[in-house]
């Protein structure tokens, strides 16, 4: 079908905002050059439009790089021609507080950058209250060793690649994204819009979800489950190896 | 639903790539302070994608602004908490040739920027093969002229307020998005994608939009029509009043 006309749409009638004071959070944004841009900035456009929202303005984001300098989503071997640079505004060395952490991936990674970065994530990780990772972010959250004994996704396309660094985590195949704990792990690219518009629902309901929703005009996933990418790349389950 | 069951998901059986040389082209991506992120980094993804493909990889991007600093997509008026930083590679004054203009739009964006792109946008109008605006960058693509006699369709939450700035445009509002001749507008937010990727596939062929959409895992609305944000939001079509 593909026209939208069988889509989860809300409808006005679902603005009712609860009236009680919500809780803001730090987000930190992970990123590092051939990052993936519609990973980080899917997840980011609805924190973009969360503070439009009364009474929820008072998040804070710091984008956290190895350095100061314009992080480049152009492909870290210069294969690709092109790439877009986003100014970091925190340093993996000292980004202060961060409540929830957002791990986008890429194709071809910095691997002095994602290294940083699972360090990062493995170092603090008791002080964060979510981490969402992305496409091929997984892959550098399972290195951090987060994963470990937990079920997780990350992008079909990557699948063979991405999952032995995980040996000890369970990956779920058919899977928009999975939720274990505190770490919620979404497939490849656009599906880091779809988990964290879920997470956005778990932490403040279904009333700011939609308004994000109606917000972006986005035909949002709501479910999960299922993943046809899964099956178009063939992609199946992993049980741990070690 | 909304969950993906019903929606238009390629096969691998389409991914029959012409042999024949595809035409390559210099994007332009026009940037202000107070874009919309998801605007500029949704079609951008796709663009990203496509330069993966083997012998599609010769496309050059130029992200273009009033001048070479870090443009915010940080609300102009200051009234959001946060934005992220983007750094441009031409100015509007000499942006040297571009095929295709990209202009996003926002909810409050410095008028010095918009301005400049919108004398960008008539002055250059001819050079271009396409134009694509998304959301309230339809706004910008009026103020220039470009729309005048022309249907077009804009975001549906700031209709009232968009749909004046074309007093001689037919504004389409049951639509994802509205071709007329080469300009090609798409509505809110998340329908730049989708009218995006509708481009690349009159460009090149739906064998190279779907690998795009595969590499994404994104849930692709395939038609310019129905649009429920439209309902959602009050929208209805406007006429030429001049």
């Amino acid at each position: 079908m593909g026209d939208g006309s069988s889509l989860c749409i809300p409808t006005t009638q679902s603005f009712m905002i609860n009236s009680t004071a919500p809780p803001s959070f730090t987000w930190g944004v992970l990123l590092y050059d051939g990052f993936e841009v519609f990973d980080a900035f899917g997840p980011i456009e609805t924190l973009n439009q969360l503070v439009r929202i009364r009474g929820y303005e008072n998040q804070t984001m710091k984008i956290i790089a190895k350095d100061l300098k314009p992080v480049s989503s152009q492909d870290w071997k210069g294969r690709a021609k092109f790439g877009q640079s986003v100014v970091p505004t925190h340093t993996f060395k000292d980004p202060g507080p961060v409540d929830i952490v957002i791990v986008p991936g890429g194709k071809s990674m910095d691997p002095e950058g994602t290294e940083q970065a699972a360090k990062y994530l493995k170092d603090h990780f008791k002080e964060f209250k979510y981490v969402l990772t992305v496409c091929t972010g997984a892959g550098i959250a399972a290195e951090s060793g987060i994963l470990d004994n937990r079920r997780a996704t990350t992008n079909k396309q990557g699948w063979k690649f991405m999952t032995p660094k995980g040996p000890k985590t369970t990956w779920i195949a058919e899977a928009r994204w999975v939720v274990d704990g505190n770490i919620w792990s979404t497939s490849g690219v656009s599906a880091g819009t779809d988990g964290m518009l879920a997470l956005l629902q778990a932490i403040y309901g279904s009333a700011i979800a939609d308004t994000i929703v109606v917000g972006m005009e986005y035909h949002r996933n709501s479910n999960g489950t299922p993943d046809p990418f899964a099956m178009i790349n063939g992609a199946e389950d992993v049980k741990p190896s070690g």
